[in-house]
């Protein structure tokens, strides 16, 4: 994996880490806890792997500073012991752009605008009116619609499909087997039947966006969908047409976002979450996990409607019963009362 | 965007909407409320949208009865704006296929029949035996497994995939990303080991169907998984094996529809709502979003079990109670049980 | 469909089934009890298609022994008869890689290896390191990045993409629009930006893995992802980086599985369950639809929170009652209280 090695001092000073130990210590890759080798870096990212740290081979450990103390070797010491790691893992195991150029392979229309130091793989079709700037990188088997204009540095790894009139800033990462551009799914009822509303605007990615796996984001329905700078979205997510994401929100698999919301900035949806249309998030809303919104949120903070699953003969007895609820609620009305009265009645 | 001008009057005969003000007006393409410029027709889809009528600088729009007299320019008015906003949009920025013919990077086997009338963009792999009628248009880097067969004016937008033998109708569109045809998920248990179920039916698509981005619909296991005419799915739902949708049934994203479950026509499944296998939908009904359902539903109606986000505190305090809530049903009926009694003892 | 006939008898045989009927009678297909011709075989999978029995025109049935009595032609008599109807389909219509060699439009780094009994199908983009066994087919359209592995007669359908480093084990099969080895969504936060942690792990399959179409299985961060042998993955499931699958476990489409979550051996996922992350399930365990799983299971079994789907009215009335519910159990809890009070106030 890596390229040449650093010393622990260079790797204090690139993270912001304070070293204890050896500022010398040649270190020249990344492991975990338990698998690293000497000459190689591990970290301590959670508490659950504390137990690996004592018997730990690695030459240095990045870690927390609760955790100096039981350090068996050097250790960078950090507040933010992921964010460390992050910056030295991309330092040791860079994945640099191979040459520039075009593959014969790839198909590329005369009209397209192709900088000298991207590079194209094979069997990618780009059609016209495409600009891609330097140091672009399009992995094998991708297509590229027309109008389409991608940014400095960004890269589709591979068989990633842009519709007409995508624009990518700089550095956005997308990954393979995602849709950027496809129809919105507008549609007008005559009598039962449904008519296609044509689909006119584009998707607009900011700057240093990351789009995972089979990931598809619709093109707007007249104006475009937008996802500011520094949103990452896992794989599988779906966002509909002229839904709006705030920079540096940031979304797990599965999540769907119906079209229209306007999603606020330095948000989390975690896993399959699912928003209604049409509704607006404010900045710093976490939504958890399997969760419904479909109201607006308005304030800040967590919200929920995860339901945890129980054993089967326990859901059976259960579950059966929220469809009698409102009932349950007018009988233990009905009892208050009861007793109210009862209450009035005694001769004390 | 539009190869030509209309005037009020042609688009208003082609819509059937009424015309309010000039029949020569000349319109040359759509525009939003906000964002239209003179020349252009916008829309006022939904009272959201009211507001920004006032100001707007389009030439025409096309609006409901209600909103008429509001209207501060040429107007059509239609009791179904998005329909007859759906019509003119098709026709002022229409996306004709370009000229016919096979790229010369495709690999199309010599068994395949292509009309001369169809194209077949660049990268695309087409099967021994496969039929495409004229109008079909193939985009790039799809894959046409063996005896499929396409019926007149249909599209691949490009990455697509079809398995062995899928059949489309005429007029069908399918977005990037999208299979069909794929095995469906058929095991059977041979003391703990899964054993392949052969998956021998085949993906038939009637005319008029639109199936979004990463959606998947699998092969029947023996017979064929059947979407009938006008059916219309968005991006990444998935349709079991040997699946039955009837006509101009329309599923949102994230939809789940498991094996040999029939559903029947005129129909709405809204996002991430999930279908049990082996159930009957009658006609006309209609699934909220996030809702499992897990029985037959015989009557048309609406139908609903999505569970909506609430703060994550109130959550942590109410969501752990619906295991106990049986309990809490006997509870409140041995009150009732003792209310009762104490009722029947005392002396007035 | 079928390359030749069998007799019954060799059929029996080779499913470990009882033969009711004439040892010799020709076999030379399969259908469904209500559309198999003579000369085809059956089979009576559930008692759902029991009315079917008595007029089927094929050949012969498989089924279990309380249908033999009323089996109206020769019966294969076996207690799983999907396991029978499975060996014996795959016999009937098999579908054998057609001759073996790399097609000319297929781009392979000279640096691959490539077993000349393997088929590379057109537009396929193979990278430097990878190496394909013998018998492994290679679909059109398929992306295999550097460094992956590929074991005996492994099959990659059509438009599926390898990341860098993937090992396939003997016999998998990947079905088209999957993804294996994209990045995890590993991110670190520096002040509300979102930094990439480099995800450098691999993901490797064991023998007879699965993967259905637009499946997503993510490189590990550090470590693996892992699928141990004969794990099945239908449709459109997430699997996160550093998860692990023990052997011959199943989920079904929608399943996703968040990171560093370990599945035990011989569990079953049904549709659109989701797992959070760094959980244990024992082996054997069993999640049922669209079901959150949030904490570990340590015991095998049937876990469950699905909720059905009740017509809309009834929801409107019920399901805003679950944010009260723990006031409603205290309410409950202060009823009691008070009646016990007043019992024990009573003069009797």
């Amino acid at each position: 994996m890596p390229d040449k090695a650093w010393t622990l001092a260079e790797l204090a000073e690139l993270s912001g880490a304070r070293l204890h130990g050896d500022p010398d210590c040649l270190i020249e890759g990344v492991g975990s806890l338990d698998e690293a080798r000497p000459g190689q870096i591990s970290f301590l990212a959670s508490r659950r792997f504390r137990p690996y740290l004592a018997d730990t081979r690695a030459s240095a450990v990045i870690l927390a500073p609760q955790f100096v103390d039981a350090c068996p070797c050097n250790a960078l010491v950090h507040d933010n012991p992921s964010l460390a790691y992050a910056l030295i893992a991309a330092r040791l195991c860079p994945e640099p752009m191979p040459a520039p150029g075009v593959h014969p392979s790839a198909v590329v229309d005369p009209d397209a605008e192709i900088d000298p130091g991207a590079r194209i793989e094979a069997h990618c079709t780009i059609g016209a009116g495409v600009r891609i700037a330097a140091g672009v990188w399009i992995g094998p088997n991708c297509v590229i619609a027309d109008d389409c204009e991608l940014g400095e540095d960004s890269r589709l790894v591979a068989s990633v499909t842009l519709g007409r009139g995508t624009r990518l800033g700089r550095r956005c990462l997308i990954h393979p087997g995602a849709v950027l551009g496809a129809d919105g799914f507008g549609l007008a009822n005559d009598q039962g039947r449904w008519v296609k509303i044509p689909q006119l605007g584009r998707v607009v990615l900011g700057d240093d966006v990351e789009v995972g796996a089979c990931t598809t984001i619709d093109r707007g329905a007249l104006k475009d969908t937008v996802l500011h700078d520094g949103v990452k979205l896992d794989n599988q997510i779906q966002i509909g047409h002229n839904v709006e994401v705030g920079a540096h929100t940031a979304m797990a698999s599965g999540v769907g976002v119906s079209g229209s919301t306007r999603i606020g900035a330095h948000c989390t949806l975690a896993g399959a979450a699912g928003l209604a249309g049409h509704l607006e998030l404010a900045d710093g809303v976490h939504i958890s996990g399997l969760t419904a919104v479909t109201r607006s949120i308005k304030e800040p903070g967590v919200y929920t409607s995860t339901v945890p699953a129980v054993p089967h003969a326990v859901w059976g007895r259960n579950f059966a019963r929220i469809k009698q609820l409102d009932e349950l609620f007018r009988r233990v009305k009905a009892l208050e009362k009861a007793l109210a009265e009862a209450d009035a009645k005694e001769p004390d």
